[in-house]
């Protein structure tokens, strides 16, 4: 298949399957967040998965090409993401198993069934509104701030849609972790297990890995770190396997 | 000065100004948790501070070993532990810096002036009451599991003895998280600085060391790992080095 590129987008080889992801620069492109995520996530044959925030769906590309999930939905507000997404998706011929809805992540729960999802993965906007050098307009901004979603927006329609004893799996910063716990928590998702992702074995953390449970008890494990260079240009062997294998 | 030490006790070497610790082998003996988290507390000069379920009063020790602090208060309620704290202060000829106050963690703020102490440290019982086996009447029970105090008892007697903008130092298992925070912030004191102790490089976390401070913001930091062995048997450069300089 031919595919025609817009001005400014790009196809990425995403290692799995063969899979290409098409991207826009001009758009918000995946980064480690996204793969430590879909690496982390655990997904078992026959679930049903939703990705909050999909942008150019490159979880939902990742999680079909290393699980047997039965279904994949994406959800994302952008028009253009969602564009390149389904054009991804087609690329792929993954039609029958991966599709993408354009909406608003704070109506999500009115636009699914309530405790339809097995799995909700979501890679949020990290920053708080009005933090740092923000342009609203910006549809980069909107990726990164929490101009159209918080965490707390998250939480609510995640604990809506996630059925009893299933599973939500974010990525976020470190600094934002209370607020995060205190979110699950009144949402009826308790963090089962997190791990702290430090660039380097002697630097503060600057991602964490959470999952959480849909009406579970509050027993954490914090697992092994997760050291993402040995030195400056070299991954640790963890890291390069995981971009071998996918999951951590 | 010719110590007198009573049966089950013994004299230990704390490595740090020649100070020597009375230990009695029938109650609660000082573990990795009360080093570390001497070595992680900071204590600026001038400094007063408290030291609550103190025990046998080894964190009292190690802080006015290593640090200009102006005067450090233990308080414990546990009698023969109080006893033992104090010989050991006379031992030492601490009597002018050190103190220990035989009473219950929560009345602290009866018994002190509010916002009083700059500093407050803690390695309190970690196990929620009821949860293992417990003896109920054991004292080593009573130093390991909350039954006569908790982490909401705690949070809430350090938030009013603290003066604002001022620190607690708590050591704790890293299950417990998600209750500290909720706790802490419910007593207007924020988690500043955490680090995540890991028994080895790939094993979970067994210990986290926080930092919170009174009326602060909430931007939390998560240190870089605190690995305590390389292997079985060998400490790590930090920690081997922390049992010689006394911080980390």
């Amino acid at each position: 298949m031919i595919t025609k590129l817009k001005d400014g987008e790009r196809i990425d080889d995403l290692q799995r399957n063969g899979y290409k992801l098409i991207q826009n620069e001009k758009l918000f492109c995946f980064g480690m967040d996204a793969v430590l995520l879909s690496a982390f996530a655990k997904v078992y044959e026959g679930e049903r998965v939703l990705d909050l925030c999909t942008g150019n769906g490159v979880i939902l590309h990742l999680l079909k090409g290393r699980t047997k999930g039965e279904h994949f939905t994406g959800l994302e507000i952008n028009g253009e993401s969602v564009d390149l997404a389904r054009r991804s998706i087609e690329l792929n011929n993954l039609t029958n198993d991966i599709d993408v809805v354009c909406a608003d992540v704070k109506e999500a729960s009115s636009i699914f069934k309530g405790a339809s999802f097995d799995v909700i993965t979501v890679n949020p906007p990290y920053m708080k509104a009005g933090s740092g050098l923000v342009n609203p307009d910006s549809q980069k901004a909107i990726a990164r701030h929490e101009v159209l979603c918080t965490i707390s927006d998250i939480t609510r329609e995640a604990g809506k849609l996630l059925k009893s004893g299933k599973r939500l799996y974010m990525v976020h910063r470190p600094y934002r972790l209370p607020e995060i716990f205190e979110a699950l928590h009144a949402n009826r998702l308790e963090p089962k297990n997190i791990r702290f992702v430090y660039p380097f074995e002697d630097k503060e953390a600057n991602m964490v890995l959470i999952e959480a449970v849909k009406d579970s008890g509050s027993q954490l494990i914090v697992q092994k770190p997760l050291i993402i260079n040995k030195e400056v240009g070299v991954l640790t062997d963890e890291v390069a396997d995981l971009y071998n294998k996918g999951s951590i």
